[in-house]
């Protein structure tokens, strides 16, 4: 057992801290509540974004970049979305410093003062009414990648903190259907990516009103069970109606010759999917990367004593390296990402994933728990015996399963094969996870039970409702996480009220 | 010649920001000096960071993220740095709005009043310092993508705006000549960048210390001449020595057993460079992109009459891209970028370049003044008789030179050669202008004459000095650009003071 990681069972949240700090993923910054994302945990968001980015790009949609900051006046003009996101703003009220008589004092006093972007509804509201005359012009489908700001109180890395990293689409519509299409579009788009790409099975449905995005008219939202029972929102897409549009005053002139307002959505997903597969995932050795998000697929831990045995093992390991980099990707051997004792082979150039030797003055055992800890997928150990035996033992992260193969058995595609069960492994055991945590509950008593005892989803009838809700989660701190969709028209009683009711959802204690 | 864009030769700064309109690359923000770029620019932005991050990478380099906000007494610990910054920068001073008399009111006021980062060195540094123990943990070789603030008086799209985006390389070393030659490494990366993938010709030289980065050591640059004989800063490297070390503490035990500060570089370049490349290649029709950096390579304008004629001009296009996309991106005609009238279809997925083909609802003379104006290096008209005869009209538009070609001439071979040869062209047209209008000076009297009348670059002998450089900027409104690298050994008379003196310099009126 990792000893610089304490158990699960023992401790969630210091597990998931210690996760994050073997693994080198991030850090807190000096500004409290803020984040350093390190480098081994910034390629796993890079990852994500390349990946999202394509599936943007799939559906139509272009990247834009908009100001970090907005005038205070623009978040007021929404009543919902000020009461929202007023009392958890960075406000920017100088424009310099100078000296004072105790050191560096604030100066060039605003006229107005500016909010560092929680989200960017109010100023891309502004622009586009800016850009839209015509039902020609639209619809417009942009997606920003960017930084933004939310003052929380109790901040966990990834999870919630102060500033963080995502993206956030924004679209406007000729009309209501088109807009309420895509909201879904992207919901299923985001579902698709969390199971495709991080391995995390998500349950879909919509918010209920005490918990949709101040502004929107509907707000849809993926929602995925960690291990410790406790739900996560995943991302989250909103039709916003005409309320955005007509508060910044987006209007076109219709097919029709009439003057109409624009339908808008707007969705994201933000760097705390890093910490979702970090819950999802890892195990009291550390972190497990689903593959296809993984910086590094392969780390080949070399042994030897002598020189002689170093210099042969140096050798079978560049054969490995161009095995499983394949013909195309020889040149990779020249491309490597980094000239120190870890030396890094890019094995797909487009995705920046690769394979590190690490030759580092370390023992061969310390090397392995350094990326068993980092949670690389594939460990491969050479010595002098598989060198003779022009074999080699292939230690897969996930189960600890070994495999001893021929430097023959080795190719991309052999490599692209294994990531794909490995995917696949790792998504079926969390969904398993999930559908043995889904529960259905006949009694409010047997809900709070479940959640008390046991966490994870709770399914049940109810009709959602303001004080039924912030009572439900001042008594059993739970929410309502979604309403379900594609349920069948039956009716039963609310597990609050008893009132009968058409809407089931689930219900979840929550990050 | 374009109604909507002044001849150069009549106002180059409106011409400037006219060719950016029409291209629809960016506009002003609504606060002020803040900038939002559309997705035609933003574009542009995403193909340099693609290939400047390659870069990055295959030169050891890893990408990381640290917080926006950096507190005010970071700032203040390094002297010149402080009196860099201080003066230009966003000041954080509450957390939370809420409800006054008048509307909003900030709240939560801030122990300590928070700076959006105009730059990273002093939070990075703190960083590092945590990160350091043992030579062993050295290079660190960290660049970030990021947003930053610097409140500009006079402010210009691209060129000078509050907030940009940029890259911020940081590296820590454990020897002055390794951060040193990190440095020159890293101008060198610039270099070859700028004129392998922007079609940018570029002067590399060391800033005066009149010039350089507040708290470096040295600092580097590369310097492009624009065509109104206006010199352009394209990116910078510092060698920090131990300033930002020694003040944010970064030591390690080094191989002597001895604690010694680290040795610091720091590099950027910014949104800036799409600037440039506007300001360099464009004409009084519009924009002119280097093919390499164009998000659109080509655009199909269709000419038709008759449905039938559409039918057939439409599958005539087909066959056009999937010639230019070849065999291997056949899957390209599923991958459209937009479902819109513009058809987009990716040529490279990994560049997420495209053709368009171009069936809104206007005039085929209106589609090609579009395209034009969008700086897409050809254009390709496709009417009945072209399908007849199996041939089209490809236009360059660098040049105007117009070629009638088969459908069997196309493939992607054929595009990539097009694409290098329209580069090759840009880039030499832009080092004749930069050769042409770089004159050697032996008094200042000339210099005045050469920078009043004709603009460009000036060679001169000339000894670095604060006091004569601001009477310089002063007198002719030039700074010295940079200190030429690579200059044979000799001696002259300063075109300023007489003495005697090894440098050379460049000087040039600049952005």
């Amino acid at each position: 057992m990792a000893k610089n990681i304490k158990p699960r069972h023992q401790d969630y949240a210091q597990w998931y801290l210690d996760v994050i700090k073997a693994a080198q993923l991030a850090d807190y910054a000096p500004v409290k509540g803020c984040m350093v994302i390190r480098p081994e945990g910034y390629a796993v968001w890079e990852a994500i974004q390349r990946d999202l980015d394509r599936r943007f790009r799939e559906t139509g949609h272009v990247n834009a970049y908009f100001p970090l900051l907005i005038p205070q006046s623009f978040l007021a003009r929404e009543a919902e979305h000020v009461e929202g996101f007023a009392m958890e703003c960075a406000v920017v009220t100088h424009s310099a410093l100078q000296r004072g008589e105790n050191g560096l004092v604030p100066a060039g006093k605003l006229e107005e003062p500016l909010i560092v972007r929680p989200t960017s509804e109010t100023v891309i509201g502004y622009m586009y009414s800016q850009w839209v005359q015509s039902y020609r012009d639209l619809p417009l489908l942009i997606n920003q990648w960017c930084n933004v700001m939310r003052w929380e109180l109790r901040t966990r890395l990834f999870l919630r903190t102060a500033e963080f990293l995502w993206q956030e689409g924004h679209t406007a519509h000729e009309t209501a259907e088109e807009a309420r299409a895509e909201t879904l579009r992207m919901l299923d788009v985001y579902a698709d990516f969390a199971e495709q790409f991080l391995a995390l099975p998500v349950i879909k449905g919509q918010k209920t009103d005490a918990e949709k995005f101040p502004g929107a008219d509907t707000t849809y939202s993926i929602e995925a069970l960690m291990q410790d029972g406790k739900a996560l929102q995943c991302a989250t897409s909103h039709y916003l109606g005409q309320n955005f549009a007509k508060v910044f005053d987006i209007k076109f002139l219709g097919r029709d010759q009439k003057t109409e307002f624009a339908y808008t959505t707007s969705w994201g997903a933000s760097t705390r999917l890093i910490g979702a597969i970090i819950m999802m995932h890892s195990d009291d050795d550390g972190l497990i990367l689903p593959p296809y998000a993984a910086p590094t697929l392969a780390a080949i831990v070399p042994i030897f004593k002598s020189d002689a045995e170093r210099q042969a093992v140096a050798q079978f390991a560049e054969k490995v390296v161009a095995a499983l980099a394949g013909p195309d990707e020889l040149a990779a051997a020249a491309r490597r990402s980094s000239s120190d004792a870890i030396r890094g082979y890019f094995v797909d150039q487009m995705t920046a994933q690769r394979i590190v030797v690490d030759w580092r003055d370390a023992r061969p055992g310390d090397k392995q728990y350094h990326w068993e800890q980092r949670g690389v997928p594939l460990r491969i150990e050479i010595g002098p015996r598989d060198v003779a035996a022009g074999t080699m033992v292939v230690k897969r992260r996930l189960d600890r399963e070994k495999e001893t193969l021929a430097l023959g058995d080795l190719s991309p595609q052999w490599l692209r094969q294994k990531m794909g069960q490995i995917h696949a492994a790792m998504l079926a055991k969390a969904r398993t996870f999930c559908d043995q945590n889904t529960r259905d509950a006949q009694s409010y008593d047997q809900m709070k039970q479940i959640l008390t005892e046991q966490g994870g989803f709770v399914r049940a009838w109810f009709k959602p409702d303001r004080a039924a809700e912030a009572k439900i989660k001042d008594q059993i701190k739970a929410t309502v996480r979604c309403i379900l969709l594609d349920e069948p028209g039956d009716t039963g009683p609310c597990i609050f009220s008893g009132e009968p009711t058409q809407t089931r959802v689930l219900f979840a204690q929550a990050y």
